[in-house]
């Protein structure tokens, strides 16, 4: 087969608030190739993303995505890892570009597994999809009992592990922090998993997150997630050293090797990868792989639609021993909508990857046109990027192909 | 002050090619406050930075560069400290930020050094600039006699130290790298300084890269740079181990963190900044200090104008004992008629960060109109940016907030 298409689709809800909800807005992408058909989604800023797809070239390290992915032969997953290496290398320095690439990715591993009739875990390996314990992934309250009230609805319904992020922790006194995790604990009960993410609040300050340990680890949090900087191995490392609760991370990772610098220097004890941030499917196996190897627990990061989920259960769907899952329940209606099908609970409360092939999960392309926004990007007067294609929804997303080329 | 606009100007070479050559476009930014203009420069793909500028928000920590700059205070070096962090918390999932924030952040600097009649490597807290030798930075040639030749005009123009990268270096057999590395040293003569740069070829194959180390040896080089993606430290500390020739990376690093990381699990040697990545000057000179606790050298890392050679200059300026310095001898002519003054050789071919106040390089508004791109984005019918405003070269690059708010 041959790449023939990338396709681009901006949505967005309505209003944009500056909640840390990342389901306001998506990217959606969609590749052909030799009659098949392949979706994806970025986990980005839309319009840098699209720029870096269709972006005039600076110098032959610093090259528009467009150029490594069109036309490209598409037999085989090496041909997947064969277009990464070339843009990791041709887009050396065009920095958005991997985030870029990983919907298109995702989308490529969705068309190679309608292709074969297999699902993407599949293709990774893997001989089943186990079972995973989705956690309820969503905000702490703005009072700590909101915080409770928010840990018991989760647990009404039939979540036993809830993961709560940002909101007020780590911004004002450490007594209100501590308030919020008594109360989540309390919201949760004795026998719930009980998941904190204080979203880089504390930058490279280890003193300030280390006042919080007493309380986490009295409310017995299973991890600590994203204490600092994304980058900024030592603290972690310096962090974990003093605390009982494990430290987890790994979603600002845009490579391999920055996943695996986090826990061979970072010292976490669970590394969460976004696929639609590090590259795609590829490279969250490879730190999987990683992960097993040195004892470290991976988890999905998602918090987008259930394409995005779908494709972030791959690369450790065969991992038993891996059993959390990242499971967003407040998701926009935008990010609700434009999937046909959903990946629901069982009878025990868990999920697993879907069997079908591909990722397993339909587009909804109504939803598509309803949410879209128009594009237009021109450089020179040359027009390199136009969403506004007319009444056809399924040409609602352009590309440089089909406008300048 | 408070910042009232940031404009950018996209400037490029009627063609360009897939060299490895830096220069053959420009991302150039201006910045007004308090009646002061402040200039600066991203090392980036201009498109996905500008659109990185004034993209619509998707969440609260994926916001627009804008947001965090426009109608800001700007009183102090404090100023810029806390803008960078807010874009680091507000952009965290803005990949390109980085960059476009670099130009801004020198930009700001640049302004405040002019009101303050200061160069800006004195409002870093250095006494003095001390001179540097250049290196003149070039490409192996395709031949190794056209790399001796090379070499030996460089001694004839007077550079003592010469660098040679990319081209055919590390793409095929060992003994052509090995003819190139023998050619280099022979052409720049027994007591030239000869810097190797292999702009990450072996990716993370420590074996390949392994198999040039006793040519270099042999060649004395200096350092052998980039050997590896930008953040496989594994890779980097297991070559310096088995090497007496010195490592050199830091280029890609788009934070503080990456470039100590560098040092710290990397082994490297020599740290190379690009403040026009890294997110300008403040970071730079967090490096330095950094490198120099550690006992490793720092470089400014350059290939574009006098302006971010300016730049990359201050964050060292004043380290006696980091005497290299990067200075770019093929520019092509947008970069070097972009300022109006240079940056030139002393009678002991040696250079100094200006005296002049901010970064002492002047902006020739004639190369702006020349080399201009036009580049117009509008999101939802609404413009967000739009370069042609008519015939007044002042207004050439023009930014949301005089467009579209």
């Amino acid at each position: 087969m041959k790449i023939e298409t990338v396709d681009f689709f901006y949505l967005a809800m309505p209003e944009i608030t500056t909640a840390a909800d990342g389901s306001q807005d998506a990217l959606v992408v969609r590749v052909a190739a030799g009659g098949h058909v392949g979706w994806g989604e970025c986990e980005a800023a839309p319009l840098p993303s699209i720029a870096a797809f269709v972006c005039p070239m600076s110098h032959g390290a610093c090259q528009p995505v467009r150029n490594s992915v069109l036309g490209q032969r598409l037999d085989g997953q090496q041909d997947i890892i064969r277009i990464a290496a070339q843009i990791e290398y041709d887009s050396m320095d065009l920095l958005q570009a991997t985030h870029t690439w990983s919907g298109i990715e995702m989308a490529l591993w969705d068309l190679l597994g309608k292709a074969r009739g297999e699902p993407v875990w599949k293709l990774l390996g893997y001989d089943r999809s186990c079972r995973k314990t989705p956690y309820a992934s969503q905000l702490f309250g703005d009072t700590p009992q909101e915080t409770l009230e928010r840990g018991r609805r989760s647990r009404a319904d039939g979540f036993r592990a809830v993961k709560f992020g940002w909101g007020p922790i780590g911004r004002g006194a450490l007594n209100v922090d501590v308030d919020h995790l008594v109360a989540a604990r309390e919201g949760l009960g004795a026998d719930g998993i009980l998941l904190v993410d204080v979203g880089q609040i504390f930058g490279e300050d280890v003193e300030r997150a280390s006042e919080r340990l007493p309380a986490l680890e009295a409310a017995r949090a299973t991890w600590l997630e994203e204490p600092f900087a994304a980058s900024a191995y030592s603290e972690y490392a310096a962090l974990a050293a003093r605390s009982t609760v494990k430290m987890a991370g790994g979603e600002g990772a845009h490579n391999f090797h920055m996943a695996r610098n986090l826990i061979d220097f970072g010292g976490i004890g669970y590394v969460q990868i976004d696929c639609g941030r590090i590259g795609g499917i590829g490279p969250a196996k490879r730190v999987a792989d990683h992960a097993r190897a040195k004892g470290v627990t991976y988890v999905n990061h998602t918090f987008t639609s259930n394409l995005a989920l779908s494709a972030s259960l791959q690369p450790y769907a065969g991992v038993a021993e891996a059993t959390l899952c990242e499971f967003p329940v407040a998701l926009q209606p935008l990010a609700v909508e434009l999937t046909a099908n959903h990946i629901e609970r069982d009878g025990n409360g868990e999920i697993t990857a879907p069997e079908a092939p591909g990722l397993g999960v339909e587009i909804d392309q109504a939803a598509l046109d309803r949410y879209r926004v128009d594009i237009e990007i021109s450089v020179g007067g040359r027009t390199l990027f136009s969403s506004r294609a007319g009444g056809d929804p399924g040409k609602a997303g352009m590309t440089a192909m089909d406008v300048a080329s």
